[in-house]
C-alpha cells in the first residue's frame, strides 16, 4: 500500500515519520490517541481520488484531517491505516461578490478566509472558537457564536465536492441560492464527519460585514437571571447577533488568562449588528428587557478595539482552562436544549459539578439554547475520567429526556457514540442504512459516529 | 387488500368511490391524470403505520396526498396502488411560544396554521401562494415569496415524525435549535416527495410577528432594471423581507383578474421587516439603490388592507392566468439560479417565449435568484406540449450551465425527472442507493424524482 501511495504522490507528500503519525493520533480532548499508519498530503482532488481508490482496492481505513481541533476524537484512527492531511489543499479559489458565495478548499481555516473576505467587505459567519479548517467545520457541522442570527455550518453550505469511498468525485449542490432537485445530499454530508466520503472543495455562503456593530456586556447576580434575560431578548424579536453566557468561575479564568478585569459574576457578552437607528432602538428595549432580570450592570462597545478584547476573552476561555490546570485535559460537555428547558438544564450541570467535586466552569451559546461544561481532568486516574463521564452523562440524559440534543456543535466521534441510540431510536437504523449503503466496506472513518456490527 | 385495509380503518376511511379515485389522480399542473387503486384517510400515525406494513406485505405502491396542489405530478399514482390521503390528521398540536416551534399533523394547511399563530403573535414564514398542506410543503421543500429572509421549507423543519416503508415510526431531529448528532435525516427527508416514508408529525419553526412592516412597489423601464436592482439591494445588505418581479405580462394579467389598477410595467412588490427606525433608514438607502437602475415610480404601503391587496395579487396570478385563458392548463418553469446569472436568465426566457410563440409571463421570487414562467397551453394538442417542453428545457439548460437548479421550489415529481442527470451528475448514484437501502421493493411514490431500473 505504502508503496502504491509513493506511486501516485510525491515522496514529501507520503509519511510514516513518527513525529508526523503522532501529530495525526489525536485531537484537542481527552481521548486516547492512536497512531496511523501513513499519512498523506494530497495537494488536487485527483490526488484524493487515487487515494481513494487505493484504500478501496486495499481495504484499508480512511481517516480526513484538518487541524485536529476536534473535542470528541473525530480524527483518531483507531482503526489504523491512512490519515489524509488536508493541510497542503489550503487556496481560497473564488469570491463571487455579488452572489456572496465564495470557493474553498478544505484546508483553508475561517481565520484565513475571514482575512481575504475583507478586503471585499464581506466576511464567513460561523466562529466555533478554534481555528479549524473549513472542511472540519463542514465535517462535524460546526456553529459558535454567531449561528443565533447566521446559522449552523449547514446553513452556510451551498456545494461541496467530495470524494466517495470508492474514488468517485461528487457534488452535493449547486450555486442556487435554494433547490428542491433530487434528495438533498449537502445536509446529509455536512455532519457527516468523514464517514461517507472526503471533502475537496466547498462553497459556502458569506456575509456582507455589517453597517454598524454594538457590543454588550451584561452582569446578573445568577445564572439564571442571565438565561431568562435571553429567552426575553429572543422573544421580543430583537435580532441578536451573539449572545454568549459566562459564569462566574469561567469569568474568573478569562481574567486570569486575558489579562481583563471584568466582574466575576455571570455575564451576558452580546453583540448586535444593522444600521445605526435600528439598533439604537433595539439596544434600548433591550435594556428593558433586561432590567425586568435584574441586570446590575450593562457595559457598551462600538470600538473595534474593545470589541476585539471582549471576544477574544471568550474564544481564549478553552485555553484559559487548559493554561490554568497543568498537566490536566480538556472535557467538554455540548448538550443544546429547546430555550425553554436552559436555564433548568444549567442549574441542572452546575449542581452535578459540585455533587461530583469537578473543577469547571460554564459558558454557552445561550441564543441557540447550547452550553458547555469546561471540566479538566487527570486523565492518568481512571477514577477522574469515570467521574467527568458520569458527570457528561448526567448532563446529556437530562437534555434528552427534553427534546434536546447530545451534541450542539462537537459531533459525536467517539465520545457521544454511547447515546447514539437513546437520541435517535430507530433512526439510528437508517443512518447505519445510508451508511452500510455508501460505504459497504465501512473504510471511511470507521466507528465514528456509529459502530456497524455485522 | 381491500379487505385487510377495511380491518383496520373504519369503512368510511377507506374509497374505491370514483369520484374520490379521481380527485386523487392528478394535481394543478398540466401532468397526464391516473387513478389509484384505493384511497385511504388515516386519523392516526398508527393506522398510517398499519397502512404501510399492509402495502409492504402485499407490495402495494402508496402515494401520500395533500392538497393536491404540485406543479410537477408528485402525487399523480402511475405505479396505482394506495393512496394516503392525509386530509383527516389536520390538527395544530402543539405551540410552544417561548421555543418558536410549533408541533403540527401533515394535512393542515398553512392558512390554517398561521390563523392559529395569530393569536400568540406569530406566524409560520414559508408561503408557497398555494394553500398547500405543511405535510406537502414539506415534502417537495417548498418556498416562496419571503424564503429571501426567512428560508425554504428545509430551515423552518426542527423534527419530523416518518412512517418508513416497513412501517416503523422514526423521528428525524429533535427541539433544539442545532445538533450535531448523527446524520442529519431532517434535511434529507424534506425534499423527499414521499419516495422515503410518509410525514406523520411536523415540529417547525415560526416567527415574531415583526413589529413594524412595510411595503413598496417599484416600476422599472424593463425587466433587466428591476432585477439589476434587486441584486444592489441586496449587496447593500439590506434585509428585505419579500422582493418579487411581476413582468408587463403578469401585470396586465392581475390587474384583469384582481381588479387593480397597477401600471402595467416590469414591477418589484417588495416587503420590509423591522423596527420602525431601522426600517426607514434602510429604505432611505434602498430608494437611492433603485434610482440608480432607472426606477419610474415607488409606491409604499404600511396600511394591511392594502398590503393584503398587494400581496393577493401577486398570489392570485397563476389563477389569474387559468382564468385568462379557458380550456387551457398551466405549465410553471422554476429555475433557479446564482443572483448574478438571473438577469441574463429571464431576458433569456422571454426571448424564448417569443421564439416559440407562447402566450404567457414570468415572475420571480428574485431575490433568491428563483423565477418562473407561467404558460397556458392546450393539452389536447400534442405539438403544444412539445414546443412548451422544448421551452422548459431551455430555461433549464441555460440554468444548469451557470451553476442553477431545474427547480427551485416545486419539485421533481415526473416533469424535472429527465434533468437529473445532468443535473446531479456522479451524485445521482448517490441519491439511488439511499432510495435502494431505506425502500428496497420501491413502493413508496415509485418514479418519482428518479426511475429506479434493476
Amino acid at each position: 500500500m505504502l508503496k502504491a501511495l509513493k506511486n501516485i504522490l510525491s515522496p514529501e507528500q507520503v509519511s510514516t515519520n513518527q513525529t508526523i503519525l503522532q501529530q495525526h493520533s489525536k485531537d484537542e480532548s481527552y481521548h486516547t490517541p492512536s497512531l496511523p499508519d501513513i499519512v498523506v498530503f494530497p495537494m488536487t482532488t485527483e490526488e484524493v481520488s487515487k487515494i481513494m481508490k487505493l484504500a478501496y482496492q486495499y481495504k484499508v481505513p480512511v481517516v480526513p484531517f484538518g487541524r485536529g481541533s476536534s473535542l470528541e476524537g473525530h480524527v483518531i484512527p483507531y482503526n489504523k491505516g491512512i490519515t489524509i492531511d488536508f493541510s497542503l489543499m489550503n487556496k481560497v479559489l473564488e469570491i463571487k461578490e455579488e452572489d456572496f458565495l465564495v470557493k474553498v478548499q478544505p484546508g483553508v481555516t475561517r481565520t484565513q478566509l475571514n482575512k481575504e473576505l475583507k478586503k471585499y467587505g464581506l466576511f464567513f459567519s460561523v466562529d466555533p472558537g478554534a481555528d479549524a479548517t473549513l472542511g472540519g467545520m463542514a465535517a462535524t457541522n460546526a456553529s459558535g457564536t454567531t449561528s443565533v442570527r447566521y446559522g449552523v455550518m449547514r446553513d452556510q453550505v451551498r456545494d461541496l465536492e467530495v470524494v466517495l469511498g470508492d474514488g468517485t468525485v461528487i457534488h452535493t449542490g449547486n450555486l442556487a441560492a435554494k433547490s428542491s432537485s433530487g434528495l438533498h445530499l449537502n445536509g446529509l454530508f455536512v455532519g457527516s464527519e468523514g464517514t461517507l466520503g472526503c471533502f475537496t472543495e466547498l462553497t459556502l455562503r458569506v456575509y456582507g460585514i455589517p453597517e454598524y456593530v454594538m457590543a454588550a456586556r451584561a452582569s446578573f447576580p445568577t445564572v439564571h437571571d442571565a438565561v431568562s434575560a435571553v429567552v426575553g431578548i429572543l422573544s421580543a424579536g430583537i435580532p441578536i447577533a451573539r449572545v454568549e453566557l459566562i459564569d462566574e468561575q469561567s469569568m474568573k479564568q478569562a481574567n486570569l488568562f486575558s489579562e481583563t478585569d471584568y466582574q466575576e459574576v455571570p455575564t451576558l457578552f452580546m453583540e448586535f449588528h444593522g444600521n445605526e437607528a435600528g439598533l439604537k432602538q433595539d439596544v434600548e428595549f433591550m435594556k428593558e428587557i433586561v432590567a425586568d432580570y435584574r441586570c446590575q450592570g450593562i457595559e457598551f462597545e462600538t470600538d473595534q478595539a474593545e470589541l476585539n478584547r471582549l471576544w477574544e476573552a471568550r474564544h481564549n476561555l478553552a485555553y484559559a482552562y487548559i493554561h490554568g490546570y497543568p498537566g490536566k485535559k480538556l472535557m467538554v460537555t455540548d448538550v443544546c436544549l429547546p430555550i425553554s428547558e436552559l436555564a433548568g438544564a444549567i442549574e441542572h450541570a452546575r449542581e452535578e459539578l459540585e455533587k461530583f467535586g469537578l473543577p469547571g466552569g460554564i459558558v454557552g451559546h445561550v441564543g441557540d439554547g447550547n452550553f458547555h461544561a469546561l471540566l479538566m481532568i487527570d486523565v492518568t486516574s481512571q477514577e477522574e475520567i469515570k467521574k467527568a463521564d458520569k458527570f457528561n452523562e448526567s448532563i446529556v440524559l437530562y437534555a434528552l429526556e427534553r427534546g434536546g440534543t447530545c451534541t450542539g456543535e462537537h459531533g459525536v466521534g467517539v465520545g457521544k457514540q454511547k447515546y447514539q441510540e437513546k437520541e435517535h431510536g430507530a433512526a439510528l437504523m437508517v443512518m447505519e442504512k445510508i451508511k452500510r449503503a455508501l460505504d459497504p466496506d465501512n473504510l471511511l472513518n470507521p466507528n465514528k459516529i456509529m459502530k456497524l456490527t455485522d
